[in-house]
């Protein structure tokens, strides 16, 4: 059983390498495929906030364009951590990783994720934010961390769904999915009300 | 590596039939098997809100107090749902279960969990809210909720790490981790504070 028969007819296509972002989309009990394209993540500077992840959602969409059947239905997304007026992105190496954490230790930051759900006539784009308060670490939790999961594939170097969640995030203001990456019930809602 | 240094001379045992429960307090990478004793949960009447998982942690952790040796530390806990001025327990059956989320649909309710840790020299018992808003669930969506899924063991009728959680739980305000039945961060702190 589907609920969703408006979009019963379409090819649902996840386009990330992210396997929580699988995970996540799989919840809502819909069917879909995973495709992988290379896509450049940069973004203009002088982008803030919200725009970043929105612009890199409508980014990835564009470039797997080519790929699209007229019954395709795309699923982009990219989430980001911002952290007073900053962008947190994926540490280049454990200094930079231990650094971010620092940051966020005991201070609460916004995680954004921008969506884009296109086919070939239509394209619909929008971000979450949820805020999350992270508690004091010290040093040896940060390092326990670093030594143990080696979170250095995640904006802003810590998976909530990992240890550092467990013991670090004191409170979460919106959606605990979509700071995992993919704010599924905002999803669920759009491709409830997907009419073409 | 085991950071609570301050613990790890206790026997640490989860009196919890939960999955869930043994989920979480395993994502704090700290050691504990599992006891189980059949406890009745009823409560005093005009009990209300937090007092009732207090009260129903430390009646939990009277149960087991035959079973401690000097070296064992208990870990119960208790959660509910407790929505405008009332509780809302396991559900009897499909139709309680079904009366229960059409009151929550659209609305925000509170889920708390009371926990409490105690040993034979001491005890401590605390608890934490989480407020949870849910969207409004059409009838189809309940009916293919309780089909599916079978949320006769939870409280409030529903579990927030499924189906329901993804497409339906639109805010939490405060602990995710607390929602699915055990405050792991509150009680990380509270381990790492424990002296004796």
């Amino acid at each position: 059983m589907n609920l969703l028969k408006n979009i019963a007819h379409f090819d649902i296509i996840l386009a990330s390498q992210s396997p929580r972002r699988r995970e996540l989309l799989k919840g809502l009990d819909i069917d879909f495929r995973i495709e992988i394209i290379d896509v450049d993540e940069s973004f203009p500077n002088g982008m803030m906030g919200v725009e970043i992840p929105m612009y890199l959602a409508e980014k990835k969409a564009n470039a797997y364009r080519s790929i699209m059947q007229e019954n395709s239905m795309l699923i982009t997304a990219d989430t980001i951590v911002w952290h007073e007026g900053r962008v947190l992105n994926k540490p280049v190496d454990e200094a930079d990783a231990r650094k971010m954490l620092s940051k966020l230790s005991g201070k609460t930051h916004q995680v954004i994720t921008g969506v884009c759900i296109s086919t070939l006539r239509k394209r619909r784009v929008f971000h979450v934010i949820s805020e999350v308060r992270f508690a004091r670490l010290t040093e040896t939790e940060i390092d326990y961390y670093l030594e143990n999961y080696k979170p250095y594939d995640k904006a802003g170097s810590y998976g909530v769904q990992e240890w550092i969640g467990f013991v670090g995030v004191e409170h979460i203001n919106g959606s605990y999915f979509n700071v995992m990456g993919l704010p599924v019930q905002r999803l669920y809602n759009e491709l409830k009300r997907w009419a073409e």
